[in-house]
């Protein structure tokens, strides 16, 4: 399937509802656990997810408009949201998100982009050359991978709880973490 | 980390508001499509929750206290939702978990269960002797392990649409599945 705008924008407006449903007042052995050393809680998703707001989404769509390949874009730093989360509230980093995502959800409708726009090429400095159709596929595909990732994290919370249905719970299982 | 009463009852009333929040009015591209022969889409996956809450976790709970390990449950009947879900739009759907789900944590507030019925055992038909705090773990993490399911179908659809950004998006590469 390619990527369609207006389905990528329905999921992406959705993502900070859902987690906000999910997560908010969620008593802290779900939201501030993590699966071990080097690991995120749900916590440290959500203030992923704003970093990538920041600097990572919106941003490198506008390079790819304005510069093309001529210019590749600044490489992510994974550990970024470390600082700019530090002493904020889950339920402040889910208010973050709403608000980022909603202003970067109004920048992309009202850049208005035609289909020759999507298809534009821009310079990522690991993978080559992608299409900012690529991008936005890869937007919404992001939220759903740490809506993967936390469904995860909390899961294995209850790893042992579970007991003898272990065997039955694929997310006790899922290797499909996010690399690297 | 043991199943606590109060954190599973706290995780089980917030995934209907997830799931709506994420998937009421999306376009039906990512909520009608599967992973294939024998998947389900999401909308396919919220059907299924609704017959475990019908079929599957109260009623287990319940025979537990009345009967021990003297009676094994039914089998649970994995594919008897389609024959509830037939006809109904997934905003029915949606409408129908919530309703249930409410009802089912109204019943289970009601029992004011005690620490010492929470350690009560039952016999599951293949699994053998299983106890309500491991059941009442299963039924937050099978919550968990759709979600996490509806993610990875979801992002399935884009799986060609993200191009070289494939490689860094773990929840594409999860083979997490629940089974049998």
């Amino acid at each position: 399937m390619e990527q369609n705008l207006p389905d990528t924008i329905a999921l992406l407006a959705r993502t900070p509802a859902a987690l906000d449903a999910l997560l908010r007042d969620l008593p802290d052995t779900w939201t501030l656990r993590n699966e071990g050393e080097d690991t995120r809680s749900a916590s440290d998703v959500v203030g992923h997810l704003n970093h990538g707001e920041r600097t990572d989404w919106m941003p490198r769509a506008k390079m790819i408009l304005e510069f093309g390949e001529t210019r590749a874009f600044e490489p992510f730093d994974r550990w970024g949201q470390e600082r700019e989360s530090q002493g904020k509230s889950l339920g402040q980093l889910l208010d973050e998100f709403a608000r980022l995502r909603a202003d970067g959800l109004a920048e992309l409708r009202g850049m208005k982009l035609r289909s020759e726009d999507i298809q534009r090429r821009g310079l990522h400095p690991a993978l080559g050359v992608v299409t900012l159709s690529q991008l936005l596929a890869t937007w919404a595909v992001h939220d759903l991978t740490h809506l993967h990732q936390i469904s995860r994290v909390m899961a294995h919370q209850y790893d042992a709880a579970v007991g003898p249905w272990q065997r039955y719970l694929g997310v006790l299982k899922c290797a499909g973490h996010s690399a690297p």
